[in-house]
């Protein structure tokens, strides 16, 4: 089988949030995880681990987590759409129904992938400014938009959720990671129940790129 | 032309320092810049911006700017490697010839993609940990490393670069960076000088990932 094109790739890369309990064979498990092994970071030092979370208990025990902060998230955010215009309102709407089938079933998915970093080391450019900071995401989240297309190489679905940060400690315990590590994203993996990856719906490039300077059209 | 594969694209992804100054035609930019908009960010919010940098003055001014803080990590960088195994240093001590390289020439490159995001709005899950904020960037790098991907497709060298940062308030005033966005990122890109993409070197999947508990092996 060829493999799918880098572009074909990335622009039917969707955030699939209703997943199949079947097991993911150990070998295409395995290509996914190294795509993410590939993605740069500074000065090539790696500062990132994945735990491919597959253990029932454990999977019961981050839905148990991931549910009481989708649950503080998701009701605020749903009661602020009413003011959107229609349409956006119900994509907003289509997207927080899959939001919750993931979290009623987040410990379906056969594998959760937990990422995990090190700040040590890292050379955090913006730690000083007033604004959060991001940099040290750097070096993590290029892995993790490689495993997510590696994923979609595969024909698994797949989705970057961040909200178990919010219990970072009952993670940390759960899964033995050491003092010096966060986790940075926990991404739920299986074959699609529905359609899977397809057509994405994102802002034309006019909005998003500019010239010289910001506002400026593109050439 | 058929389309580069996803995996062969992204296991041969180079940090290419070395560039051309030839111009890149605006259909090719404008395939790099689209892929970016691609990429999946928080609830679809699409928090980012690109400035693509083409004037000789602003790039005049971006190289003086990051070349000062080059100076300021490398030295005392370089002087740490003395202790390393001497394939580790030689491979540290290139590395870092490159980026003297890089920041000799940075304004020479054609093109220099400035990611700007705006945290406001973001879901920052991290920020109240007692470690640095990592979060805001899973809204921004999986865009970067996209558009890294599409350069490697393209045959355009291309490095992810964040020390601008320090110089935020400066670049901001530069490239007309409205309040309440930051940058994350700038990026030179370019035709290789020399031989560009092609083999890279990581750690071991095994060093990397782990199954169900830290320092556990893969199934």
């Amino acid at each position: 089988m060829p493999e799918i094109g880098i572009y074909e790739a990335m622009s039917t890369l969707r955030a699939v949030r209703r997943l199949r309990p079947d097991p993911i064979p150990d070998d295409v498990l395995r290509r996914v995880l190294e795509a993410a092994t590939w993605a740069p970071t500074g000065g090539n030092r790696q500062p990132w681990r994945i735990i491919a979370v597959k253990d029932s208990a454990k999977k019961e025990r981050l839905g148990v987590l991931y549910r009481e902060i989708w649950e503080a998230y998701s009701k605020p955010y749903a009661a602020g759409l009413a003011k959107l215009p229609d349409d956006v309102r119900e994509k907003q709407e289509r997207m927080i129904r899959a939001g919750d089938y993931l979290a009623r079933n987040f410990e379906q998915s056969p594998v959760i992938c937990i990422f995990c970093f090190a700040p040590e080391g890292m050379a955090i450019t913006d730690a000083q400014l007033e604004r959060p900071s991001v940099v040290g995401g750097g070096s993590v989240y290029p892995s993790v938009e490689n495993l997510l297309l590696a994923c979609r190489a595969e024909g698994l679905g797949c989705t970057l959720t961040t909200l178990l940060c919010e219990h970072e400690p009952a993670v940390k315990e759960l899964l033995n990671i050491p003092d010096g590590w966060g986790t940075a994203a926990a991404i739920p993996i299986g074959y699609p129940l529905l359609r899977g990856h397809g057509p994405i719906s994102r802002r034309p490039i006019e909005e998003l790129a500019f010239t010289d300077s910001w506002g400026e059209p593109l050439g």
